[in-house]
């Protein structure tokens, strides 16, 4: 069965607390009309320091889409090599055992994507299927996981890498004040993840089932407007009301394993923001302590967009509180508005790999 | 086994011919140094005809890229719903009995992509799964058949529906001239396709095996430079020489399956140019007269990138010339350099649906 190895996630070395985040956003916005509700939402998302991939100052500036996209490029192939590094040592393999590449960022655009490079700079078989994802927004996180889960079905055996590279500061637009723009500007966070699937063998989220979900007549509430200034986010004000209609999506995709989805022994959820994490677990009848590797991402990292479900991830893999056989439940939600949703069974088991999959030394060693 | 059924084209009402193309660049380019050039290279091309979005006069014009990219979604909206409609009745299925989309455009950008906006306004399902692709361009046709594959393999009796919608005028940049460039202007059309892979039952193309090849070290060579403007193409003029690479690969594909690449029944090969065609055949050792699907399309709609080798099948299919389980392969080139190859066996039969595929009315009634 394939099985979700432990995410390795890097965040960049630049910071900003939400205290210089509230002081910033009163002196760029002192005349704003609604700076106090500004403040008050920006405060309510508990996102204690977020992660720039350039200091604050440069943040700030806008040096143009071309500019700004060649940033992207450059930080992305300054940070990507030893997070996938990390999670292929996680996954116990070795690049080119891996069969397919699947790498999901909205925040920056290349063609070819960053697979091609990838292919070519970091010892990937040049017959690894690319599936790059730029139009998913926060939920590629989960549509990663689901799509390799998918090409592990095809293929038995086969491995798949999933890298998410979002800097949600290259997309910071210093004329957009609406209350939306705002609070996002306070909210988001940039960050590079990354993991493995492998088909067999691997301890980690065994691969049980998967469902996608789109809340019908919702696909302008998270969206991007495409200007010369590049990606423009728009965030509706019922976005974060939305959980209401996905927490029963979310019981349908467990009923399709005869689970219930208020009755999972592990939870890894898009912390969009501190009220989808919140009225989930109300909706789901669940404590807000079973959502805490989510509420954890949010709090040190913020919204990192497709990043956070990997990371929330990572955090339960290394608490290592999870028992064997545990059930669980992997839920990316973004633009469309669309609920992926995985599930998953906990194993602490490394099977041993067939024939195909060749072993990584340290299991020879070991 | 997944079978790809006919696929749906529509070309816009908007033309220009290569007479007119060539004049055009008289005028538009009377100083350039590689004048001469260009205009052998446009001529080399033997695109008769290209189809527009817009008239000449506007498709000239450069409005922005906000503007351009608002005409994208419009053109799109106005055009994909009788292409799909009609590759559902091809496919003899309706619009819920569709399990994914895979939506492939590199021409106009959006987020979330049309696959959520034809969930909401063409009768999808809630829980189709969406793969938009943006950065495989005119290899992505291949990308969505094969992947397309992969789901059916995965999930045995879904079915998949592709989309590709490419309106490579909307791309045109007027301050790019660059021989390339000239060349590219004389050489895109633009074209909406769709084609249903059925997982269960269809005519078709019984889609048996794929492979993805990347030709390493050319990453640069077909790119997309993101500025203000846009997508500026960036084309190589090593690329119509890969070929000699390619071929080769598409020989190793095929013997995935014991197949001789230089023996097969017939032959869908994206026509980026002519050159790229010439070549192949040569290297293959086919006679060019296997490629005149492919070569069909050029002629008639110039480079539709990522719609035409569902253009090209579509040709195929409505000729009707193929015996049953003539072999044969669907090749996708681009960005990467990339091949996405397909392998594929006609078959004239429609199996009996499983009972997860409903039955089409027309079906019932025949």
């Amino acid at each position: 069965m394939p099985t979700l190895c432990c995410p390795a996630v890097a965040v960049p070395e630049y910071t900003i607390s939400l205290k210089e985040t509230l002081a910033l956003a009163r002196i760029l916005h002192a005349s704003h009309e609604q700076l106090p509700l500004v403040l008050r939402l920006i405060g309510n998302t508990k996102v204690d320091r977020r992660h720039l991939v350039q200091p604050i100052e440069e943040t700030l500036r806008h040096p143009g889409l071309e500019t700004r996209n060649l940033i992207y490029v450059r930080e992305a192939k300054a940070r990507i090599p030893a997070v996938v590094q990390k999670a292929l040592a996680n996954a116990r393999l070795v690049a080119d055992q891996i069969d397919a590449i699947i790498f999901v960022s909205c925040t920056g655009f290349t063609m070819p994507s960053l697979i091609a490079w990838m292919i070519n700079e970091l010892g990937f078989r040049s017959d690894t299927r690319q599936l790059p994802i730029s139009q998913l927004g926060c939920a590629a996180g989960g549509t990663a996981i689901n799509r390799a889960h998918d090409f592990c079905l095809a293929y038995p055996g086969a491995n798949v890498l999933i890298v998410a590279c979002e800097f949600c500061s290259l997309c910071y637009q210093p004329t957009d004040l609406g209350v939306g723009n705002l609070l996002s500007n306070g909210l988001f966070g940039d960050a590079v993840a990354a993991a493995v699937v492998r088909g067999v063998g691997g301890a980690g989220i065994h691969l049980v089932s998967n469902g996608t979900r789109l809340v019908p007549g919702t696909e302008d509430w998270i969206s991007y407007a495409v200007k010369s200034t590049g990606f423009h986010f728009c965030l509706d004000k019922r976005v974060p009301g939305t959980m209401e209609q996905l927490a029963p999506e979310l019981r349908s995709v467990s009923g399709q394993c005869g689970w219930d989805a208020g009755e999972l022994d592990f939870y890894i959820i898009h912390a969009g923001g501190p009220r989808i994490l919140d009225d989930l677990s109300h909706f789901l009848g669940v404590v807000p302590e079973m959502f805490a590797y989510s509420r954890a991402t949010l709090t040190e990292y913020g919204n990192i967009a497709s990043c956070v479900v990997l990371d929330a991830a990572r955090r339960m893999f290394e608490a290592g509180a999870v028992h064997e056989g545990a059930r669980g439940i992997i839920a990316g939600f973004g633009p469309g508005i669309t609920a992926e949703v995985t599930l998953g069974k906990w194993t602490n088991l490394v099977s041993t790999p067939v024939a195909k999959t060749r072993i990584y030394p340290e299991e020879v060693m070991a």
